[in-house]
């Protein structure tokens, strides 16, 4: 089978640091160009400054990678999909609801695959996690997604404008993590969301969902931590506690510890090169809804301004 | 066909003014109990003060309207279906789209009936709207929805606080009727939220939604409205204009305007009897995740408190 040639849209940290090395690492795909407005792109690779000069002038691609911010990737998304070519989906998949539901009937209409990529669903320890609490009864969930805001998004203006989503920005991976592991759905009851009075999106979140029998899964998101970081799902249940630890790259259950490789990206593009062999498409929204959720039935509550 | 049993669950002035009338109007239903913590119900009709009551000793019911606010529709309509109950929920269906959805999954596995009732989609106007709009090219759509709050939600607490939508109450009313009849799904590309210092839900709203095509759908909200009240949709098409004013009840088209009697909530409940008698369920979340979509992307303004 020839590879899938691809172009990369969106030039930033996270397609320099995980894309390019999972999209170089897959025999079924062959990076065809790179796109971003302010990056020279790679040696060696054809480099276009916008989709429209890439689908005008570039070298034919089958599939794009959008690594833009939310904000700008419907446009691009819809513009891919109408001359037939696959498209993956960086985390959230938008910056509403509404776009990806129009994409998706898009894609079903051109036939495309359109992939809604969650990467922290392809941790190490997610999938053994998934298979542990299938046939368990779940009694009470607690996220905790505590990290400092100024290591891990250094300027990234996008991500505290409306559409960009503050701290659910991380928030998301968890709540991929959660709605794909646990065995039963889960609805927000409440929400108290922290704003800044200089930023439109929030700095930290405390949130009570439940599952539909009844169990509490409570989410403690918070930017500002200093000193160690927290990427915590604790799950107990009627045959012991469970606990993803490092953004659910460790594993323990009652029967002991599991570290194993991390394997995010290439898991994905595995599972995007799948999806295109076969002529399917994979869009969960469930996490982005619960964000949207947040939003929608939350409490505000004003904190001090912050600057990074 | 014996009459479905049905019991009003909230007694304010929607199911007094709408539901009641409509029940009694349709020979597939026999009202059964009223529920509501304070009010007396109506002579002659069984009448209790929770669900909870009903359940334990009242008649028994096939089926509750569910007219309390949104906030707590979701226990109620839960422990409705976990019996079997065919559900009607007033608009909006839910407090969030996640509840919803596992209300869904659970009617599913009853087999019971869920109906998110929107009930602007059966006035007079909309069906033959749709009709007419469905070979249309549809190149802009102007929604203008301005009502004096004071004079249509007076003294509705619950619809300022988180879980109330404030403005969208209405509003939701009019993206109801644009999703129903316009040809093309459509996806919120910006909104402003003018949010009262005083108040968790927003007061007005400006809105610029797009169909998969690019057409401009553009909605202004206000409930700072005195004066003449507009509840109007306008579409420009390859045909000329359509024009459904005051909710839907009267449709202007290029060869003139159709005046007809009010039926909405008599289709709602003949809709709802279909669906029962068919052993289906009707849950279109369209409306409310456009509204979510507002919140999660929408700008905030902040304006002047309001007291009513």
């Amino acid at each position: 089978m020839d590879p899938i040639r691809i172009a990369v849209v969106g030039m930033g940290k996270i397609a320099r640091d995980q894309h390019l090395p999972a999209i170089s690492g897959n025999v079924a795909f062959g990076l065809a160009a790179t796109v971003s407005p302010d990056d020279a792109g790679i040696t060696g690779v054809p480099h276009h400054a916008s989709l429209d000069a890439l689908l005008a002038d570039g070298p034919a691609v089958d599939a794009v990678a959008l690594c833009t911010p939310p904000q700008v990737r419907y446009a691009l998304a819809s513009q891919a999909l109408a001359r037939g070519m696959h498209v993956f989906l960086e985390k959230p998949p938008g910056a509403t609801l509404s776009e990806v539901a129009v994409l998706e009937d898009q894609a079903q209409k051109t036939g495309a695959s359109l992939f809604a990529a969650w990467h922290s669903r392809f941790a190490a320890g997610v999938a053994p996690a998934r298979a542990w609490l299938s046939d368990r009864r779940v009694d009470r969930v607690t996220i905790v997604w505590r990290e400092d805001v100024r290591v891990w998004h250094p300027g990234q203006a996008w991500i505290w404008e409306p559409g960009g989503l503050g701290v659910f920005d991380p928030g998301i991976n968890a709540l991929s993590i959660a709605t794909w592991i646990l065995p039963r759905p889960f609805f927000l009851e409440s929400a108290t969301l922290a704003l800044p009075g200089n930023r439109a999106a929030p700095i930290a979140a405390d949130i009570l969902f439940r599952d539909s029998r009844g169990a509490p899964i409570t989410m403690d998101l918070d930017w500002r931590q200093t000193g160690p970081q927290s990427w915590d799902i604790v799950v107990d249940t009627d045959a012991g506690t469970l606990r993803l630890a490092n953004g659910g790259a460790v594993l323990t259950l009652p029967s002991g510890t599991d570290h194993a490789e991390d394997r995010e990206y290439p898991g994905l593009y595995a599972r995007f090169a799948t999806l295109i062999h076969t002529g399917r498409s994979e869009v969960d929204t469930a996490p982005l809804r619960l964000v949207a959720d947040a939003f929608l039935r939350g409490t505000r509550l004003a904190v001090e301004d912050f600057d990074d």
